[in-house]
């Protein structure tokens, strides 16, 4: 059993920052990440993605942001159960919390603040025959290393934000020819990016093909063809080492949703006129996995949501304290000596 | 005349920070400051000391922060009117607000964002004689450059945690003799600063009079010496060029206190669950200026408050428009072309 003060669900960069802050108020944190790293969405799907809202960076790479999170938190020695999905929670005679994975693993904490991000989230996949046999074999939902599709065409699928900006930055980055396929003709994405791949469209760097879909791919061990149906017209044949369906990302709270906590769209209401506590006492939820009146889903606002969560989980964690806040500024941060988690 | 869609009171971190957000609406927006430099306390007080508490940054200059954040707010080409302190407020008929500096100047805007900070804020004086003769030569409330203080002995008087850092860090930093000069032998400080004070004085580092005041200074051009006063026992002569009196800095809402905002605990009340309206629609508060249930006064909490605050202000700004929220991965920013404000 892995014993601590507060415990974690989630190891995306909100998580991380959760350590720091709790660790100024002298509480150790252990993370629990279904990921076999931590860092989150900013590692496992975007890591060489600049990032350009973070407060003090006029631009940084995700990567690189959970690098320093990481640095942040390191002082005071979180715990890392990685690679294993948090699944149910049940509370003791004592008021701790006792979570377990789907491993099995088990923690016990004071305090359990969920910064689980958009979940475990899945793409979603066209209906289409061949598929599975291809994926990541030149069909690919997730676009992590952009680098690895510029030596070949590229046709990318969808209307949303994703699939514009793919395609606006292959246009600019790739010398190969970049097809974008659209089931409809209007875009539900930035108007920005909406003008900009019209414009690409426009000059011949971007081949539109609106109210069409792809229905049929093939290729022997790796994708080479796509077929492309339009409403009208005979279908057309793309040969193409790669085919991006960027239709989005379909999140899932998993496990998470039957924990008994109230929630509406898919996520975690909470008090955001306090201290983001959700409907159970003792268990909070920050950044993008909650929600609230006015709600961004910005990293950011996951940072400040966790600040004002580790004061309230502190009173949990040592009831009888009273806790003197305290700037950073000269003194610096005093971390811990060993290693948080007690392992029994 | 200066026009602008947000006028922002206060050009310090959060400030600057609202400049960025706003322009990712595509508001512009124009800053007052009465500090004659943007950055706020973080240039003005101690634009070398190191910050611990920005998300993302394990550790980084507060000066070096305002660099940061005016390099992310500068594509959206923001006006400044610096060296002004901000006056008065009026509303015109058609719902805009005018802002006067004390020098004069006006300033309409759709919306006003007030990140003042703690305000303007008066070192507190000690009541002895001679003391405005030699401030800034020897005697000095803030410390804005340590290294001006390590040529030789120095006096700090003091209880709170700007005392104590500051006889820790020169402890640490001077190699000349560091006298702590305390009225009561309780501090009101960060108890682990007053132990490490405490160890300081046992090993004779520091010089540590409790129950002692100084009463008198004296020096022709420059600080020359101080009489220290004990409870008991004859005054104490000490040569030293420099006396630093920290007894805090007493904030004051100036001017602004008086333009009709509900106030509590010299800060200004705001609407905490949902865009941190103050009591007047269109004027919004943020950092350390405003008060909530749960405020905590951390750079890094009134970097989300202005977010969510410009996400309201932009309904006032363009009444018609719906703005569809964008992540800036990929995509970036797009500034602004021409300078913002036109002056009339």
């Amino acid at each position: 059993m892995i014993r601590t003060d507060l415990l974690i669900i989630g190891a995306g960069p909100v998580g991380l920052f959760t350590v720091f802050e709790a660790g100024l108020m002298k509480m150790r944190c252990h993370l629990i990440d279904a990921l076999p790293q931590a860092g989150g969405q900013l590692k496992e799907i975007y890591p060489k993605k600049p990032i350009y809202d973070i407060p003090g960076f006029p631009s940084v790479l995700a990567g690189d942001l959970v690098d320093n999170l990481m640095e942040q938190a390191a002082p005071f020695k979180p715990g890392f159960t990685l690679g294993e999905r948090a699944e149910s929670i049940e509370e003791t005679p004592e008021g701790k919390f006792l979570v377990r994975t789907q491993q099995g693993t088990l923690h016990e904490a004071a305090a359990v603040i969920i910064a689980g991000g958009l979940g475990s989230f899945e793409p979603r996949r066209p209906q289409i025959e061949n598929l599975s046999r291809l994926e990541n074999k030149g069909i690919h939902y997730i676009v992590k290393e952009p680098e690895a599709f510029l030596d070949g065409p590229l046709v990318i699928s969808g209307g949303g934000d994703s699939a514009l900006d793919w395609a606006i930055y292959f246009a600019q980055h790739s010398t190969h020819p970049i097809h974008l396929i659209h089931r409809s003709e209007s875009f539900r994405a930035h108007k920005d990016s909406v003008s900009q791949a019209q414009d690409l469209a426009a000059s011949g760097r971007i081949q539109l093909h609106t109210h069409a879909e792809v229905k049929a791919v093939s290729g022997e061990t790796t994708l080479e063809e796509v077929s492309i149906h339009s409403k009208e017209g005979d279908p057309i044949q793309v040969k193409t080492p790669y085919w991006l369906p960027l239709f989005g990302l379909s999140p899932k709270l998993g496990p998470i949703a039957d924990w008994d906590l109230a929630l509406e769209k898919n996520a975690i209401v909470v008090d955001h006129t306090l201290d983001f506590q959700t409907s159970r006492a003792g268990i909070y939820a920050v950044g993008d996995v909650n929600q609230y009146p006015g709600k961004l889903k910005l990293i950011l606002c996951g940072f400040h949501e966790a600040t004002l969560a580790v004061q309230s989980a502190y009173k949990r964690v040592f009831p009888d304290k009273r806790f003197n806040m305290k700037y950073t500024t000269v003194q610096g941060v005093q971390g811990f000596e060993e290693k948080e988690s007690v392992v029994a």
